[in-house]
């Protein structure tokens, strides 16, 4: 089958790989239909199932009820940060956003594209993004508190939730979506670009809250609206198919594999423990980011010298050990370690890690 | 390797056997990475050179010159509906539309919805669309002139492309993209969704002529403007890299395996004839559209009656000719026959036909 790496690509990112063989096997003949999962219509019967598995998957892994909807939406997280305030703001009120860094950051400024009356109503910029905020006031009249639930770039984290009250919590969820369980009943929108921790790129997944349907605004251009999603189960047009019938493969392998959302938290809190815990006793390489803060998704982390960092990330790869440059924007190395990454490869970081500190020191 | 069938499927359709053998083969480790294409950053160098090369095959398959660019968007074709009205129309200005059908209707109602003076200067709708117009006026102070190049649902295409003198043609180009050459001087922009002519769902491949970035407005949010994809190689955010990939391989086999458009366009007329000269001399399935209005992309066709067609339809599949029924909206049968189907296929179609109509006349 070829080599494979141990992949901490930030996004497009590792995949589990039953899930990557199952595609390769039936990639010429979808289940006896004599085709292409990329050639069945996505008015097929076969489609129908495949999209309507990864909605129950979906609910069941979050145990949501009927009051919420499934959606798959293409156009990424960076889509979300415009459709979100054309549909959920309301006539005359603040929206409010939390600032955790780049992400955060964009979605502000497109809520504000539109003219909104956009409150940030906290922010960790004053100390390079590297916490969470633990003080804010939301506006009991703001339409939605928007936050981001993870930062990639920054390697920060909530650990639980921002309170709101009664103004429903609007999270862009992309980076660590389906890594924990948590109760969705003070959301009233949830959004993650799949490319992190559910499938390739190619599609967000919303979820909504029924409720919220009703701020959607009559003359918004139809492909902008939760409305033409929600009405035709994602099928107003076609969507991006093959990304939704991996998103479906990836969710049975978390729920029948892995056992669920608790079990897959409990690995993804193993693998965090010992890259942070190699991290903090190895007095050579040092996290960016506020203890309380640290994401179990991305770790960043610095090494003496820029020099030295660029020698580590090009004979990690040589040592197969993929993707650990830093985001350009920041410098620095970082590990990110979704869902689909194993012990065995965090194990192979830290033995690494080691090796280089000892070499270099 | 399965069963294969013969896939008439208008949409996501047929995609070449050996562009789909190409992409199994190296599914799990991506030219030597030990990734998956799936796992790849899109801003890695693996990726830039699949996206390059996808740009270039474009551009030289339609010998576009340096003032078009190609750009991948999410969202199909349905969201360019309302994408070309919001950057294309200028102030004071009309915005003139070709009603063909289904499609163009959609585009013209996404036109409204932004409250543009839209005229819609010609319309077979008289004939239930059954026709392409060959008479209309253009504004010569319109922003643009949009029409489609051709109709699935109604099974009619433009033989050759309205003329509007300096008023630049934009062109829903989705079904017959790449299916022979053109002409690109007159546009000022073309869009295609992927999957009929060039891959899987879940990108529109879009040509812009650079002059037309000068209207794109300022206070559009970041995800709707085309400047921000053509600034950034449509990489402003993470595209869909599994469809774009899937396009470079397609094109790649139109290019060295076929040979270019002219190539494609004879095969593709080669295909029709064998299906049109059937229709015409069997006495029993009749076309539904004008003949100098005919598709070569989508040759709708009827039955004697609805239960034949329903039988047609079942017992075809049996045959392992697959997607042979109508569009929902209009009933009957459809061959659709883009780029990626065979002489061979279009052979086992019409001799089952004739065995159809033998054992049901």
């Amino acid at each position: 089958m070829g080599k494979r790496v141990f992949n901490f690509n930030a996004g497009p990112a590792a995949l589990p790989l039953p899930v990557l063989e199952e595609i390769q096997a039936e990639f010429l003949d979808y289940k006896g239909t004599g085709m292409s999962i990329t050639e069945i219509s996505h008015r097929s019967k076969s489609f129908d199932q495949v999209i309507n598995e990864a909605v129950a998957r979906t609910k069941r892994l979050l145990n949501l009820g009927d009051d919420y909807q499934v959606l798959f939406i293409q156009g990424g997280a960076s889509l979300q940060f415009c459709m979100v305030p054309m549909n959920l703001a309301l006539p005359g009120k603040p929206v409010d956003y939390i600032n955790t860094g780049t992400w955060a950051t964009k979605a502000i400024k497109e809520a504000k594209i539109l003219g909104l009356d956009v409150r940030v109503i906290a922010s960790s910029e004053d100390k390079n993004f590297s916490y969470i905020p633990k003080e804010y006031k939301v506006d009991p009249e703001a339409a939605y508190l928007h936050f981001t639930s993870n930062n990639t770039i920054k390697g920060t984290q909530w650990a639980e939730f921002p309170k709101a009250g009664k103004v429903p919590l609007v999270c862009d969820m992309s980076s660590d979506f389906l890594s924990r369980p948590f109760d969705a009943a003070p959301f009233g929108l949830i959004y993650a670009g799949a490319q992190k921790n559910i499938g390739p790129a190619g599609t967000a997944l919303v979820i909504i809250r029924k409720d919220m349907l009703d701020r959607v605004p009559d003359n918004l251009s139809s492909m902008l609206k939760y409305t033409t999603f929600a009405k035709d189960n994602s099928m107003y047009n076609t969507p991006s198919c093959f990304t939704v019938y991996t998103i479906s493969l990836v969710l049975k392998w978390l729920e029948e594999t892995i056992g669920g959302l608790k079990a897959m938290e409990k690995i993804n809190q193993e693998k965090g423990a010992i890259l942070y815990n190699y991290i903090d006793q190895s007095g050579y390489y040092r996290g960016t980011t506020e203890k309380d803060s640290r994401s179990l998704m991305n770790v960043t982390f610095r090494l003496p010298s820029e020099d030295l960092e660029a020698k580590f990330v090009a004979e990690a790869l040589k040592n197969d050990l993929a993707g650990l440059k830093g985001h350009r924007s920041v410098g620095g190395c970082r590990a990110s370690i979704y869902n689909a990454t194993t012990k065995e490869g965090l194990q192979a970081l830290v033995d690494f890690m080691a090796a280089f500190a000892k070499a270099n020191g």
